[in-house]
């Protein structure tokens, strides 16, 4: 039953785009929203996606562990660094937090993986 | 990886016929909650059945969505009114309601679409 | 121990305030999104600030309630209006609802109390 | 800073009888809803009662938790049992539910405390 | 469309796995942390488990159902007493309450099912 | 109506400590768990607490932010970074977190004014 998460980021990406054709006036400043929080500043870009992996975990959100995750990789982010973010989750959100968290090493290491 | 949002909403029928039959004296009292919150009076019934798509969105409810979007169609509510419903509840909840919005959309469509 | 909360949607304004100051980057794009999702449309301005009242409520954002509150009565929310928000969100989140409901409440009328 | 939990139950029940007024039809339901939620069957009243103070503080609802402490304490729940059931909540929740946990103590033992 | 509850839970159980090689300390520590909680005392494991449940509902974490009616399941847990449980959920969660009740309802049934 | 934050930090240690005493089993857990989850590895201490604020604001835990504000402060996260962090909640939370952020600021910019 695992599901496959580079599929279901892409799934999203599809979505986002009819959101945009479809209210686009709150979807580009969303964009610019999410672009701005992204942005290296004080904090590197890679620590910021690790972030919003954390805070994906701790409101048990599938979608949005596939996105950042995917980001997340994108930016260099190691397999060890995603972990030591589930625990941190962990630590704020129990159990829940634990079954997320696998769903997130689940989406880690399926864009890790070589294609094959 | 696209779900069926037209059985998803008839298997939520079967999951609450079964709750009544096993826990009817709250799910009775449920049932009527429901009726008087979505009758018509100062707000009409298509608008607050978009309230509660609106909530549905902004908490990541998959089944409320399949549940009240289907509901929101049946009252009448245009594509339009469901996107700027959406819109709100992207201000309201960031990026994963821009994940669960896609998903509203994705019911809606599924609704509105001629059988064939 | 009721809440003054007049007094606390200005706090949040200056609040709000320090964050454009500190983090102008996100907050004008947040900004933007608020403004985009707010104005009328397809629903109107009152239809959709009700909606953020009803997810305030839902989620059991204090603040959210003050803030959202102040803007449904400036247009034009009636009392009954809000009532029937509140019963939305009280079938949407149970007993939770019912607490932050009843700060709604309090809210509005707090707003809609001449002044004297 | 410590709350006042014996009045804010109070002020919470003010709250109630505000809506009861302003929105008949959806309180009746939710109250009866309540009623039938909390009476004794295979599960007796003071367990389904902690149940209730486990989600309040799961997901910190303070206003939740005045209520059904106070209630929980009428019902005969002892200290012990109060704390037991904020360690479930604690693993289910981690982090914020130690903070909301401590509240759920403190509001018990202000229940408990002999007037004086 | 209905999820086998069954293979879910040992799915949850395969990602732990992962997690605890992963990330040792912080899951050790949690692992400690249900253990502590679960542990039958003043109140006894089977009421604990479902107040697990309780919580599993109303913050509407598919996974945590699965798993924690899983063990209220093997601790002895009856139909009746998972269903009041629901319904204390319902009260405290309204509709999105409903509709996760429902599949705790199912994973219950099929963990109680004769093999076959 | 300002929270005095470094009260309510210290108000959460006597919280806890409590909490200690009346159920020292899961707490010690819990306090490995945190310790385990907080402790420098692939990522740094302060980057681990600026997360648990991340998570604390788009959750809406006024106690957690008071918390681990202090924490990170402490750790020597500058106000930037803090910022940022609350930037990247918004992204995540909308509007609510936008509310949250504000007190997250105005937390640590009370553990950062000097002593007076």
């Amino acid at each position: 039953m695992k599901k496959d998460y580079v599929t279901y980021a892409e799934d999203i990406d599809s979505g986002v785009a009819q959101l945009f054709t479809g209210v686009p006036g709150p979807m580009r400043a969303y964009s610019q929203l999410l672009e701005e929080a992204s942005k290296p500043g004080s904090l590197d870009a890679k620590t910021k996606e690790l972030m919003a992996v954390a805070i994906s975990v701790a409101i048990r959100c599938d979608g949005c562990i596939a996105y950042h995750i995917r980001a997340a990789h994108k930016k260099g982010a190691t397999r060890d660094e995603v972990l030591e973010t589930i625990g941190v989750a962990i630590e704020m959100g129990g159990g829940p937090s634990v079954v997320y968290g696998a769903e997130a090493l689940e989406a880690y290491d399926q864009h890790a993986a070589p294609a094959g």
